[in-house]
């Protein structure tokens, strides 16, 4: 009910509705829909209410609730499930909690994550509101070892929903994406499987938005930064959030029907930060230098080493760091 | 407390055991000694008490808890720490519910599965205190591609640990363990992983013990069939489970430290149901003839095609049935 009051105010987002005509539409009493509105309020929804003339959105606040981001999806099934919350332990973690029960494309969205985690257990700053925390639930009829690919759909979502809102970005393969160097964005994809089935795969994204300068330690600064920073502007998060739900679905679908990352693999090699750049590539205790020199078709980098030697890397076994840094 | 009180009772097993001295030795009142005496009763040790002599252990419960199972275990961390049910929905449920939070080698073991699961999702018929279902936490530190070798090393302990007990057996690659050309062990491996790394992997083993003929649904009883069908007899639970998992620890060592399947490679081969038997290699819609020619050193079943041609056959992409019926 509340859901249904809050739409049927934002259709009328200019004029006044009368308790009275919302009390007809749904059936509720006047004093119900009094209280629907002081939960609203609590929320932190603007609303006006004029004696006799009745109640008016002002203004909506800065949440990625389904009520909030609903009117810029165009999915089918990405992001039409979603399980908010304030503040939670982990997006990913939560995600496996619910992924067998919930169906492909359900998302959990966190304004905060209290032990957010990028790859490798690393922790992943998650400041409360100011960026965006989720992950998607899928499951991808396919051999466990395509799983790779999904990552690279997810980074070319989110480069693409990025530009969408005006924002241009790089991909720095296989999972993470970077504006001036620094990494504004990172995906951590885990799933659980039977020998040849996925039984669900969790794509976590963590994604920058309006955190400070200040957000960051000292080390993280060196190589991670905001899209505020950026910008010098706080970026619309409910329209960014759709525009990468967006974009992974029209990615995803391809895959998913008959393996086709084509698209995908288009964008990751036009916005790929590493093709062309000397890097070092990182194998457990072995560190070796060379050159991207291009990403395949299945998505493997392409990696001339100093000795000659050419070598196809398969996403997840390696490290890849810039000749300094990170990138 | 208990636990040692039952250690006691086990070290003396032929002669009485005074309360006084129980009480002695542990530091608790007489009165807390009767006490657990009842609890140990009531979970199915039969003991005999005395007035002047003391207590006296007369008999064990066929029960499958580390105390019972302590005396024939030889391993180092396999089955060293071990979750005990009466009842559970599913060990491989369980397992993953803990294995983040629990050293490599915890074992979850329950009496009975009100939802035990095969491969795919299939039924598993898991009636109480007949047989041994159990899941083993392992997190190997290679790459998730590998996984499927697990299996392979669990199908090999089985069959040895059956061997150990006088019990001979076939391997139906991959994780099936076979007797008179019906299953009596079936193995459902299941990870969670990033990229290149394992979370975890759960291994999940139903070993159909004393289970009766009027256990099995007249469909299942073509294709399955229990240890006391064939030899006649109640099997040894507790001293089965133990060998399985000596065995287990022996052949997965060699796995964890570098990679070395090759003891578990020569029983796949020795014991294999499959070598030198024309199949049918279900993958997907696709049903193919041809006969099994052998067994690779990393695992996979060589098959020659009607059609003369030859190809490896990676675990989990397909299933090999025999020309009639399972086998």
């Amino acid at each position: 009910m509340k859901e249904k009051i809050l739409m049927i105010l934002k259709q009328n987002k200019d004029e006044f509705l009368s308790g009275e005509k919302i009390s007809d539409e749904f059936g509720v009493s006047r004093s119900a829909i009094w209280k629907y509105m002081n939960v609203l309020k609590e929320e932190g929804y603007e609303i006006e209410s004029i004696p006799r003339k009745g109640y008016r959105l002002i203004s909506s606040p800065d949440i990625l609730t389904y009520e909030e981001i609903e009117e810029y999806l165009t999915t089918g099934f990405i992001g039409r499930n979603i399980y908010y919350f304030d503040s939670i332990s982990s997006t990913n973690i939560k995600a496996k909690e619910i992924a067998m029960e919930n169906e492909e494309g359900t998302i959990i969205i966190a304004e905060e994550q209290t032990k957010g985690k990028g790859r490798l257990g690393r922790n992943w700053t998650s400041p409360k509101g100011k960026g965006i925390w989720m992950s998607i639930i899928l499951k991808p009829k396919v051999d466990p070892i395509k799983v790779a690919k999904i990552t690279l759909i997810g980074a070319a979502a989110v480069n693409q929903g990025l530009k969408d809102i005006g924002i241009n970005s790089y991909i720095k393969w296989p999972n993470d994406i970077v504006i001036d160097g620094k990494k504004v964005c990172g995906i951590l994809t885990e799933m659980s499987c039977e020998l040849n089935m996925i039984n669900y795969c969790i794509m976590g994204m963590g994604i920058n938005a309006n955190l400070n300068e200040s957000d960051f330690d000292e080390e993280l600064s060196k190589k991670a930064t905001s899209l505020k920073s950026i910008t010098g502007n706080n970026v619309d998060r409910k329209k960014l959030l759709a525009c990468i739900l967006n974009r992974f679905e029209e990615l995803y679908i391809p895959f998913k029907e008959r393996g086709d990352i084509a698209k995908t693999i288009e964008i990751s090699r036009e916005r790929s930060i590493l093709i062309g750049k000397r890097v070092r590539i990182i194998r457990g205790e072995l560190e070796r230098m060379g050159t991207v020199v291009d990403i395949d078709e299945e998505g493997q980098l392409i990696v001339k080493y100093d000795d000659g030697r050419v070598e196809e890397v398969f996403s997840g076994e390696v490290s890849v760091r810039g000749m300094e840094g990170y990138i």
